[in-house]
């Protein structure tokens, strides 16, 4: 693939995603209160989605619709559903990791404390209830019955994920493999980030005629991908286009496939130190400290093993597509999807 | 009222509670997961549900659903979404105030750290969804809908209510009177733990042919003296009962009523004093300023006010009640109903 084609297809894919991401945001503010109490409450719930969000949620949801013969109206409600609660779902993990940063600004909890932040995610997963609701006026019951299972599922993988990597952090695991690593970003990452926006698409284009798990492979090799990534540009990625502080992960001891690489590879001494280091709580872990371990990282190559990863799960989605959409005729938004697999691991943002 | 009315009338109080909370419990155990992650997420799940609950909310709901004409099986899972719902608002407010302890043992958060609490909590209010949705087999998709914007309506009042009493904390707002207080439980307390509950019961009975607003005064009332007298169990309460620490609130510096009476009745210098210990961080507060706090709200008779203003609101609720129920024909549900308004404020657990 020629330089020039790349920088064609990633024109495809930042366009649509703008475009669906605006429609998506203007869809969302209808039901966003703006009444009292705004200071801690509403004022804050219009906070992060108002920080330059990817929009990979919705985007997929409505061109995986749209490439399905179906309209972005009749998708709108539920891809503003899942930004929303894609934002609350960052609100109570940036608590639940005590990260610093997110979108380029103070995460909520550090800017508001711990205690507003959990009530501020607590209703923008309430709230997100309006949105599928109002699948009633436009898409009838049952649809929108279907629509609620998916959504439940979904925030049920989610919350397991968090539950599998925050126990691996309480208990200090430095014993993971990269199949543990995988199952758990499935949960984590793959089920709401893909597969679910791209079956909830489906679902609203075909009135369910299709059986929707053929999205659920594709779906995880892409999402795999696409958390591999986000890991990678956590340690090496330009701040201000991330967003989010340099090696927060590693003052976090997030497991990551780097760090789960790396301490498979480490000798005794070394391996005896990270798990030191990993049994520090996060505000005792020192500037010196996470030199070290991004030092180890670079010795054992851990990144260049985590690239290759998401290289191996992109080429699999870039196979995996055709089985997925292959109900869907040749269009604009069949291309964007064929497309952001490879934007996935390629972006710096 | 003689004494031995009121030793029956609790009696019909506490086995009607008992016997709705064992069906609600016996109902929402189905919906809630086996399997893995279990340490960190579906054990802890089942952790506070399991630890003694009132069940006030379920026993109102399918109180009022019976004496509306239906059917326990017809509020069971409704009820049973209640008390997720319910248990997963205990865990993120324990985690917001920064409790002890609840239902006679250590918090969720001070045994599992915030991260793991704050996701059992999102888990609980996913899996809600579930029971509710179960309506569809029973009720049909278009009472399921009311349902859904029952529970909206009533998480959000919740979070609304929070932001305010949480506003209230982080500026150290001393300035408040009755009045605020009435505003912030009426949305943190009453619609979820009376209100919604009602209404839900009713709306399930008759299909929604009646006026639902009906009940809205009454609960308020009811929730209001029920929320005044859980403030003051937390103060001169029997720990073993009432299973929260006593103090627990002075500590946290909540706004409540007998703080707020505390407040407006205090000289100049006690409002100083006060107001530096509410400016304290809340773990550097001490034993001896808990104490020093308590003699100035015996000197001010502000649990006496408390009391005081419980007692009007439970009666301004036994004179709302013959308008709120109505159309329900006498029975033992209806009766149940009548007798809770006073065994809200003389209740020790």
């Amino acid at each position: 693939m020629s330089v020039k084609t790349e920088t064609k297809h990633y024109e495809i894919v930042r366009d649509t995603l703008n475009r669906y991401n605006r429609i998506t945001l203007d869809t969302l503010k209808v039901f966003l209160p703006r009444s009292e109490p705004r200071k801690y409450l509403y004022d804050l719930i219009s906070d992060y989605p108002s920080r330059a969000g990817k929009g990979f949620r919705p985007g997929l949801c409505i061109a995986t619709c749209k490439a399905h013969g179906g309209t972005v109206r009749n998708a709108a409600y539920t891809a503003a559903a899942l930004e929303l609660l894609h934002n609350a779902f960052l609100v109570h993990d940036d608590v639940e990791d005590d990260s610093e940063m997110r979108r380029g600004a103070a995460t909520l909890h550090s800017e508001y404390g711990v205690s507003i932040a959990v009530n501020v995610g607590d209703a923008m997963n309430a709230l997100s209830l309006r949105p599928i609701m109002k699948n009633l006026t436009t898409l009838g019951p049952n649809l929108t019955v279907s629509i609620f299972s998916e959504i439940e599922h979904m925030v049920r993988q989610s919350v397991e994920g968090q539950a599998m990597e925050l126990g691996w952090v309480r208990e200090n695991n430095c014993d993971l493999n990269p199949n543990d690593y995988l199952r758990m970003i499935l949960k984590k990452t793959c089920w709401y980030t893909c597969i679910h926006p791209c079956r909830l698409g489906a679902l609203i284009a075909t009135g369910g005629s299709i059986d929707l798990d053929r999205f659920n492979r594709f779906c995880y090799y892409m999402g795999a991908a696409f958390q591999i990534q986000d890991d990678l540009l956590n340690l090496i990625g330009d701040q201000n286009k991330y967003g989010k502080e340099i090696g927060g992960d590693i003052r976090e001891g997030k497991r990551t496939m780097i760090l789960i690489h790396l301490l498979s590879k480490a000798n005794r001494s070394e391996k005896k130190y990270l798990r030191q280091f990993l049994a520090t709580p996060r505000r005792q872990r020192t500037e010196e400290d996470v030199e070290s371990v991004y030092s180890l990282i670079e010795k054992y190559e851990s990144i260049d093993f985590a690239r290759s990863c998401a290289r191996q799960l992109a080429g699999a989605a870039l196979k995996e597509f055709h089985n997925a959409y292959r109900d869907a005729s040749d269009s604009t938004d069949k291309q964007f999807v064929h497309q952001i697999i490879l934007y996935m691991i390629e972006r710096d943002l």
